[in-house]
């Protein structure tokens, strides 16, 4: 059998601490699977008196963890810091400068610096590996990168964020509204207690930045992404998509098109049949169209210690077995700028709910509208009659051209019997 | 960039045609992946004059398959001939003894002589892939052998076969019944003329052995499945579970106990949320269970040209990466025989559905002999009231063992109240 392969560890989270845990508890198939020894031989954490439940003795400590790229005795760097500044990024480029294999989990620094990291990468000799950075234990990463890699890749959906999916599931169980389970998901800590780069899609940004990035072979390009959260999704919404036959999900999705790629973050509603409703709680799914393959869906944990932890360890048992792929999936000097397509130019239908006054002409007035704009109707609904009050009027269009559904959205706004800012939400069909 | 990959391609039916198809259509895309150019420089099939609308000059042409493996212009050997006798044996020996790499969807072959493929492996430097054996286009051999390699699989359930799948998804949504399904799909072409070696199982079985043999180290071993096809399920069966908050779904079960691997293939029940029971029509799924990543299911088109040939070439691709792994992810001389589990010492609980005659004292003639065999009923159900006439009679168990449950059923079979056979399906809850 071969030498050991010797890991150091910067960061003990709780990531990190599964990780650690994972190598010991799982040696006898790591090293079955690896064909040699996987050991921690280095860890850095910012505090070493802190009582992690790990036995650390025999294992070296640095208090910088831009150590580790320079200890003799340290072959993979594993990086759990997380944050695209300071220590990260220079234990990162440090320990491919130094030739040794990286493998990280930090999405932060491949969505908003993968460009810098790919121009370190020609300097080393090491690889980074970072299937942990999205979808927690899924192997998307390697799905996309390896498994699908006979395909051109038509579009990417995903489930990406924990949180977002865990508050929605949630809000279409009970039929509670949006602050109530958000709170419940913070005392519970799925949800931190500034929430916002979790539903704000931040977090689903940076992902779906990465997944673009492999499956059409671009620098992630995380500011070419149109951002929008869950904060404005209602049990109104939710129980009105469920009547016409959709669950509401905050979905990813990376598309390729003639003008360039979409990108974008946001809730839609999407078949009640289809397979990515069924993903339920804090999970989270990727789900990949590929013109010969087809649509392929990956499941499972998209956080948490150990399911990452899982990811992190395929990395190093990759590494052992001498297997090191171009980060992005092709030659790093062929890794060009994502070209962005206009996403007020892609075709979609769409929820349209409004809070209007019930008098007379108000659903004409809306109609002549949307007919003005070219959106042609597929369902009217108003729920409630009550003369010279608000009740809700919800809509949903067939195919149409997404400035035209904003432009005539803007208008509807406009009008006096419409009590407050419209709500509209792509209905996604996953038609390619 | 480095030479081309010289491809040799061994059957052009359905796949074979499909591969040839794939790699001249994506041929800048896998170039710019695998960091070279792809190229298929000969085949083999039975009939040469036949047209499958491929342009084929310029490829050298072998009436007999196993001259791929001596052929100086072929670096892989693609087996898609299928049958684990004859000239696809030879010619994947042949290839490995000529130090050739071989990508393989034969599944036959791997699920009923692994033990002879990996005893050829020691003597050459050739490695088998074999994406395509298992699951059509869905990396599940990727998954299980490097995506969840830091894991300890506890279980793999799988919906193995499309055919399988579509009649019960069909039965499900049309409450029409097998035969009548069965037909429909040998017209659509989902179902052989001959269905018995999908419909009995056959066909799931030898890809259960495969994922069974890559998860927990072993040689496939088929012999050691309990099987059980679709035959017995009835619109009657799959409308109680409806009503008890189930679907049925064949599934190929793999898990590991203190008394070795179960393995089988059978119909079960399965709770309508999960998402086992979202995977509709002819697709499949393979649903993982390990100690560090929990639960990821892997989800896509397991069947058809076009799937399968982007397994097929993933596996190019990685050649062409210069990745190759060992045939069951561990040294060829640590793969042991698998230790088969008596399937019968087996705990879960139970679905009982009894034609009876609606005379006094059925219910507790049967429920006597449950409690002697301590099997404890979770619910009863009678349906229809019909006093001397035949009724159905449908029980759930709580968790027992397997061979009580049976030793019951046979005493109950006996009754002169009851008026065939007792149908008996597992509860399966996914709890690992």
């Amino acid at each position: 059998m071969a030498t050991p392969l010797r890991i150091g560890i910067a960061g003990l989270g709780n990531v990190g601490a599964s990780v650690f845990r994972l190598i010991k508890a799982n040696s006898d198939i790591l090293s079955a699977r690896a064909g040699r020894d996987i050991v921690v031989t280095a860890v850095s954490a910012r505090d070493k008196n802190r009582n992690r439940g790990l036995d650390l003795s025999g294992v070296s400590w640095h208090d910088d963890a831009r150590a580790l790229a320079a200890d003799p005795n340290v072959d993979v760097v594993v990086e759990l810091m997380g944050g695209a500044e300071g220590a990260a990024f220079d234990l990162v480029t440090g320990a491919l400068k130094a030739g040794k294999n990286v493998v990280t989990a930090n999405k932060a620094l491949l969505a908003s610096r993968g460009g810098e990291v790919l121009a370190y990468m020609g300097d080393g000799k090491g690889a980074i590996a970072f299937e942990a950075a999205v979808a927690g234990g899924i192997p998307v990463i390697k799905g996309l990168r390896e498994g699908l890699a006979a395909n051109r890749i038509h579009a990417i959906y995903g489930i990406l964020n924990g949180t977002c999916n865990f508050i929605l599931s949630t809000m279409t169980e009970s039929g509670r509204d949006f602050d109530d389970v958000l709170a419940e998901a913070q005392q519970r800590g799925y949800a931190e207690a500034d929430p916002s780069f979790d539903v704000d899609g931040v977090d689903a940004g940076h992902k779906l930045s990465i997944l673009s990035g492999l499956a059409f072979g671009c620098v992630p390009d995380v500011k070419n992404i149109e951002l929008k959260g869950i904060r404005g999704v209602s049990a109104l919404d939710i129980a009105f998509a469920a009547e016409l036959g959709y669950r509401i999900k905050l979905l990813g999705i990376a598309r390729k098109t003639a003008r360039g790629i979409e990108q974008s973050v946001e809730p839609c509603l999407v078949p009640q049949a289809s397979p990515i409703a069924a993903v339920g709680g804090p999970l989270n799914a990727v789900y990949v169209d590929g013109d010969f393959v087809g649509k392929v869906l990956l499941m499972g944990a998209g956080a948490g210690g150990d399911a990452t932890a899982s990811a992190v360890v395929a990395d190093i048992v990759d590494i052992a077995r001498g297997q090191a792929l171009p980060l992005m999936g092709v030659a790093n000097d062929k890794v060009g700028a994502l070209e962005p397509a206009d996403i007020r130019a892609r075709e979609g239908s769409f929820y349209l709910r409004f809070k209007v006054l019930d008098v007379p002409g108000v659903v004409a007035d809306i109609s002549a509208i949307l007919r003005d704009d070219k959106v042609s109707l597929e369902s009217v609904l108003q729920r409630g009659r009550d003369p010279g009050q608000p009740v809700q009027l919800i809509m949903t269009t067939h195919e149409t051209r997404e400035a035209d559904m904003r432009h005539a959205v803007d208008k509807i706004s406009a009008l006096k019997s419409v009590m407050e800012t419209p709500h509209m939400m792509r209905i996604e069909e996953f038609k390619g």
